[in-house]
């Protein structure tokens, strides 16, 4: 089978056997990947990754131990855990030491004609839920995580810093969760695609307002938005970390002790939250897809997400 | 009247009229004043300062609009807040956009035989609380803010990093409050002070335990302090930054977002608490005390808290 591999920072494609199936686990057959912030740093060499890249998916289970699995299609959360320490217990297993993470950490990812996971981790599809929506259902879990971390008052006002593809679904989510959103980014037609939802934009622009806001969402990618994030939070207030940067940031401590601010960092979340405004039509997802290339074209398909300013490249 | 005067780098005292006492403020002479960090660093320049500092005092009212408070001893909190905005409405004048702070932001402090505050910020002391702890009330309160900020559960395992004098109140407080602390320093006759207390210390040696704890404080006013801390915390666990840093501070996020780490600033707080602590004579301050010098004395009594883990230095 056909499986795409990344090692010292180039893409290129591999004949693979069909992977063993574990007992638990179902083997599926991949319908649509979604290239990540993520999968582009796996690529650049960070976290010394090299093998079979691929956590956001679409896929149909060809082979599993309950049968009720074969022929659905599935979304799967990607962290593989334990099930038995006290992460797991507290159904927190995305935290469990001893995980592995699909396409990430220890177990080859879906971008491959065929891969497994635990059928415990799969999520079965609606027949109205179309493929290339649902393969967001994973980056908007990360969104909605910020709702299971900070416990956010009804209708709250909100900033996102970024409009890249995680800005934007951290945007469409809240609001439409009901609360009230001011989004700041720099690309007028990827602000356009949430003003259309009803979400209100502006252009970054050289003056945020200073000390705003009582949430404040980081998702630039640049510590600079980190800075400033914390420069638009009023004393007492909240910003949400969804940056991924790397090596050490300058933080100016300062503000955040003296207006005695609060920082939570944010990862993945749970897929039913995610699955429900998918499911409700609510998030315009379509809109964010910028090119659909099959896995056979991964290169170029990879080459294309890594262009600048490029939203979700789908592997089909 | 003799005042303690800060500009450029240099202490020096020099004689000042009485000052002026304004509707609403009582009129205090000095009878203990405590040297504190902040104060060290308004000499070296920061916060561009010059004038009287000064802010943990213990003083009696010599004048004042209500008859009752003259000739009390007392303490006062050093935020002079507009009393009228939306913070100062929810008791959070500590972070009234307007206000000025006692020797610190526009408002002559403490280290002066006279000096003036709002008669709103003062406490009157009871006879059985001794002078030389209650100056520690201020900086008490600071470390019981933690209190305010963060719901621990009953009991809560905490970590606190520094023994310096705020880590040595840190960890006395949380554990005249009933939590579990594991107090991490390098001086090992400071940590004996918390350890007489019943405080479990320990020298901080090179590897201290990695995500063990679900809170850790950081009080060690150091940037590698504040990376141990999060190095130290449990993923979802939360770190709570009491040291003040100046400039960019290099963190590294990674842990923070993969591991979902909530980090709170925390600066001032109220004084019912720590007054509280020290009436029931749980935080044993007396053997914080470094040294006692006259006002009069003031410039060596600053080279003396500025020297290498000096513990607190008053002014009497």
């Amino acid at each position: 089978m056909l499986a795409v591999h990344l090692e010292n920072g180039s893409v290129s494609l591999r004949d693979r056997p069909l992977p063993h199936r574990p007992k638990g686990h179902a083997l599926i057959r991949l319908l649509c990947g979604g290239i990540c912030n993520t999968d582009l740093e796996l690529q650049r060499g960070y976290y010394g990754f090299s093998g079979t890249p691929g956590h956001e998916f679409v896929g149909e289970v060809v082979a599993a131990d309950s049968p009720a699995w074969i022929g659905r299609r599935v979304v799967g959360e990607i962290n593989l855990a334990c099930g038995s320490c006290d992460w797991c217990r507290r159904s927190l297993g995305r935290h469990c030491p001893g995980r592995s993470v699909l396409g990430i950490v220890k177990h080859p990812g879906a971008f491959s004609e065929y891969f497994t996971l635990p059928e415990r981790n799969l999520h079965a599809l609606p027949d109205t839920l179309p493929t290339e929506c649902a393969v967001f259902v994973e980056p908007l879990a990360a969104a909605c995580e910020i709702l299971d971390q900070v416990p956010l008052p009804c209708a709250a006002e909100v900033a996102v810093l970024g409009d890249g593809k995680l800005g934007l679904l951290i945007a469409l989510a809240l609001h439409a969760y009901g609360h009230r959103i001011r989004q700041f980014g720099r690309h007028p037609e990827k602000l356009a695609i949430a003003r259309r939802a009803g979400v209100d934009t502006q252009p970054i622009g050289a003056a945020p307002p200073e000390m705003a806001f009582d949430w404040v969402v980081d998702a630039t990618g640049a510590p600079e938005g980190f800075r400033q994030a914390v420069r638009m939070t009023r004393p007492r207030g909240t910003v949400i970390l969804k940056s991924t940067m790397h090596g050490l940031v300058g933080v100016d401590t300062a503000p955040v002790i003296v207006n005695e601010i609060t920082l939570v960092g944010s990862r993945c979340g749970r897929f039913e939250p995610a699955l429900d405004l998918l499911n409700r039509g609510l998030i315009p997802v379509e809109e964010m897809i910028a090119d659909r290339l099959p896995l056979s074209d991964a290169p170029r398909a990879f080459a294309r997400a890594a262009q600048k300013g490029a939203l979700k490249v789908l592997l089909t």
